[in-house]
């Protein structure tokens, strides 16, 4: 029986705030990238969040980011690969040493927001992040955009990396993810979404924007549940995911 | 041949702004306890710091705090004993996992400022801290006043444990340090406070300020470092304890 | 005809995160209290809050607060008066400033959560508070609870001072706000709350939580809308206070 | 008599940390730019450095920055115009409000850093700078380097503006700094730098890196305090002004 990841960003509240319904999600998802003070987050948020990704069965990674609360890590701040090396491993580290207080091992890293687009496209980026993750725990995955430099990175650098696709994103031809400011970038209907996937998963290949497909790898599917209608969407793609027959399980657990 | 640590809190800078003279600092102990985001640092310094301490040969340890930048550290903040918990395990994690990319191991926590204050009255805080350091690394020594809760939690939670005397303080009868708003707490004169040391490693008794004694156990010496005069007093202790045919050696690698 | 104010918290978002649904608290209220970077705000949040607040034509003040985003200003942090005179500065010149960009003047001044609790107990933050307020800007008035020393203290400043009270709390015999661990402290029933406010119009006497009475003045009815139960309340107070054919209206607009 | 201005950053600590010797360069100044939270300070170290300004007899400006005590205000952050315009109005209305509270009035504004270099550059980003000082204050004269956008956006938006050169730096052909990446960029020898402002005040024309020399309006001159030898510099450029029989004094009280 074939299986598949789903997951999601999750704990990205702060403080008083929260961002979108970590309860709804969990119930969704596999896995789940946990903020780790870089976007979003404190060690309260960290200890919530894992407490109840352990009592959901869910499997968790660090989730590092630029440090950058005001701008959710969307920003791509002025910083060398080597304050990336080092703030990456801070953050990493906050959320191991919170994960073991809470009991629940965190498995992965998955960089986010402005740091995720520059580790996918430059690779002195993606090798200090590989370098920090290998240097903090070598037992931790990957999680990367297929076919990203940080994929490559983390291969070499002799992590475990694991691909994912994006549910609610178009794709090239070429099998990258068509940039927000294009149209076809992003994909708000949810049927339309999940009868995708399930082209994908009969056939490996996925439908791209100029109406062609191309073929991709994926270990996991990212979701989003930030919002009430991605929530809808996320629940969507798990129901036909199990129609369709696959097992909904973290990805680290595959061979 | 006997042996003694001087340990000293270093790397408490943040971004731009530098606390003290590390470099100098660094020539004269064989401890360091190192600032981890709480009341100063940040990956930078943190790394800075450790990658200095690993080429003068100094062990580190995290030194842990209230999350209080404008008031490093030396305020009391209203927390629960569980969230203190969960901030010394990030800001210690953090530090761990910067050592790592630094090449240098952590190897003890002694908790910083207001936080030692409290961990040292209060059972209850004192118990998260041992908590904290055992989820996250049950290999890591505690560093404690003598005779504080936090020397008793530690023991209790099967942590290893260290205890510190200071070389410019004052102590009570009881053996406790003078309060610094009394007469005799601190002691300003480096011959007075190297000539304490003496007598002290002759005899196994401090002197307290009551003219009486009191017998101490001591694993290291604190000094400071934050001022020309708080260096030249740690220059004149480590001389004379040198003088004393003491060796100035890490306590972690006590038996 | 008689008039009210309808007060509530407003703008206390940070960077991508809100609290709350400030465009509909907005449609009921005639004065918000906007957060100005103690408990909650940025910048960008503090203008657009007072952009919208202007556009509603709603009044303004500042809502000074510990300076404390993770504890949402709710805890007493340790802070000398002479600290809280120049932190409450800091904080309402800010927001003076972003508001003569957004073209919508800053009215008055009312203290957040701890800051206000403290504030109504002890003379010395009281007196802080007023000088701060008088220094900045004497023409801003202050709303304060009823009977409190921060009432006392702005008056004797020789600021204005308005009186508020709480639609959703419950009074002592003495004219205080019910302490919040206390049964009847807080109404949930918006009927319930909206009844009292029905009976205090009338009389001028406010029930309290052993069924008697007391006496208040009263220029401006508090209201929350950081959840839609509150939202709900605010919109029944709102509409009964119409009932009983009284105008919404600033209360910096009274004579 | 001819009078000329000597200004430089100040206030430039951050709750326990200091920059510099502020004493030392109150004692040589007569107009500072004082930090208001952007690159460094806090409310205290607003009100201490005010403080010290009025007892001094020093004029003091706002030194708005990126938001980046990280940085130090010298890397340029991700941020539109209208981001800048709020940010700038936000620091210059907290530092109007503490000054108020200090007793000494806030009479310029001059940006500071990676936010100076942008806005010397950039006409939207001097156009941002200008509207929000005008908003907040136009009496608040603007203090910018001779020749660039802010002076001329300054202008164009009716404030008062005046022009400063630096004792340290060395000039282009063109009248502009010399990059810092460039030979010639910074003059490390306190008599050199001396020598060349007598010829500039004998002449109206300043050396240029190329041996020739340029004419430049000056209304100030900008120096350092940050470190031992700036200081000295600082001191030995004030020492030959007042041989050259120039008076030292601000530049707002110039016509």
């Amino acid at each position: 029986m074939r299986s598949i990841d789903l997951n999601a960003d999750l704990g990205e509240g702060y403080g008083p705030w929260a961002m979108g319904d970590d309860a709804a999600v969990f119930a969704l998802v596999s896995s789940a990238n946990v903020a780790c003070g870089g976007h979003a987050s404190d060690p309260e948020t960290m200890f919530r969040t894992l407490t109840l990704a352990r009592e959901r069965g869910v499997s968790v990674g660090a989730h590092p980011s630029y440090p950058d609360l005001l701008g959710f890590g969307r920003r791509r701040l002025p910083a060398s690969a080597a304050e990336i090396e080092r703030f990456v491993a801070a953050q990493v580290g906050a959320l191991l040493a919170v994960a073991a207080l809470a009991g629940h091992p965190v498995r992965h890293v998955k960089p986010h927001g402005a740091l995720a687009n520059v580790a996918a496209a430059e690779r002195d980026v993606a090798d200090a992040i590989a370098r920090s993750v290998w240097a903090v725990d070598r037992e931790l995955a990957v999680l990367a955009i297929s076919g990203t430099e940080l994929e490559r990175a983390a291969r070499d650098a002799g992590l475990r990396v694991f691909s994912e696709i994006y549910a609610d994103r178009g794709y090239t031809p070429a099998g990258q993810l068509m940039p927000r400011s294009q149209p076809g970038a992003l994909i708000h209907d949810a049927e339309e979404a999940a009868a995708r996937l399930v082209v994908f998963f009969d056939s490996g290949v996925m439908p791209t924007v100029d109406g062609g497909g191309v073929r991709l790898a994926a270990d996991s599917i990212c979701v989003h549940g930030d919002n009430p209608a991605a929530v809808a969407m996320a629940t969507r793609v798990r129901a036909t995911l199990i129609e369709q027959r696959l097992t909904i399980a973290p990805f680290v657990e595959r061979a």
